[in-house]
């Protein structure tokens, strides 16, 4: 794709907003990640947060601009982060495949989330959600070179659609039961089949 | 658009399955309804359904095939509908656009979806369900001319996340409120500010 090449890069450091809620303002361009996190957030009148996805490299985002739907979430990085803007008129004949097919991996990660909200008890979802996160930049590994992965207990909340008390509640009983060590920005995952066991389980 | 009119179409009965979970197969088409009601809906293991979103004329379902990706939900008819076949080799640039806005929107529909489940009691949820069911072919109007839907309990359970014992308590507070009554297969809308006030009320 050859206008690839002169599109504008954006850096932006970890925890800066990119989008806010609202309707998208004429030429408002769509934004891919080349390198970080995004999380798309819902944050309701009390402050609490709800993710509804996070962004990873080679995907779009701030997609309201091609409907001229109103934005009710937040865009925000959560590590440092570099965003191609796309402005909307140049996206060619063929760009559309590609954003067709994500905008459809999307929407089935939308449905997936409401089947667990639906389905899945909050400790299930937990499981789920630390799971999911170590395929992003937020995943390292402790000294010992088990997986890890840096976020507190309000993101983890704001990931399932809880609240970080009963979040810290269910991190513990994990913790106890040998699945996962809890510390300060950070839980590591010890026992990752026992983790996949939780996240695939309905009830 | 000039090949829509060489396109396939075909008519559905009530209640008819048009697409199951799975891989969708090479060559699986796109479908968007001419005419009538779909919904798209998961159904758990014991048998629990839970709609991910109602498809009306002029949207399209059926999107994995355009990412290859695995469905995990049925397609079903709810009324009587006209569907129209659209093979996606022949989409082409001008069909993009369009294509990419209703995915747009579904998208944005399950975030709503998940905000709803997340910070809302089941009841408006189901007042938010109903007033939603009014811009579609289930909507109707009694003798007198008050609006109503026609769908069951059952249904009702699967658009907000529940099941129908559950709702059916739910329904029986809002009849008694004088917000709604229920009948046989179909719900009349009695104070449509009350139910609007209910759905848009987060706790």
């Amino acid at each position: 794709m050859s206008k690839a090449n002169i599109r504008e890069r954006v850096r932006y450091a970890a925890g800066e907003v990119v989008l806010y809620p609202g309707v998208p303002a004429p030429g408002e361009p769509l934004y891919r990640v080349v390198e970080g996190l995004v999380r798309i957030q819902y944050v309701d009148e009390e402050g609490n947060a709800l993710t509804l996805r996070f962004v990873h490299p080679g995907e779009f985002f701030g997609e309201e601009a091609l409907a001229g739907l109103e934005r009710d979430h937040f865009a925000e990085t959560m590590v440092e982060s570099e965003l191609e803007v796309v402005p909307i008129p140049e996206l060619g004949p063929e760009d559309y495949p590609a954003l067709t097919a994500q905008l459809v991996t999307a929407l089935k990660r939308g449905y997936r989330q409401i089947e667990r909200l639906v389905t899945q008890r909050l400790k299930n979802r937990v499981a789920a959600a630390l799971l999911e996160l170590l395929n992003t930049p937020l995943a390292d590994r402790d000294e010992e070179g088990r997986p890890l992965v840096r976020l507190t207990h309000d993101d983890l909340a704001a990931a399932v659609g809880s609240v970080r008390e009963t979040v810290t509640k269910i991190v513990g009983e994990l913790a106890r039961e040998g699945c996962i060590q809890s510390g300060y920005g950070k839980i590591t995952l010890l026992d990752l089949e026992g983790l996949r066991k939780l996240a695939a389980k309905k009830e």
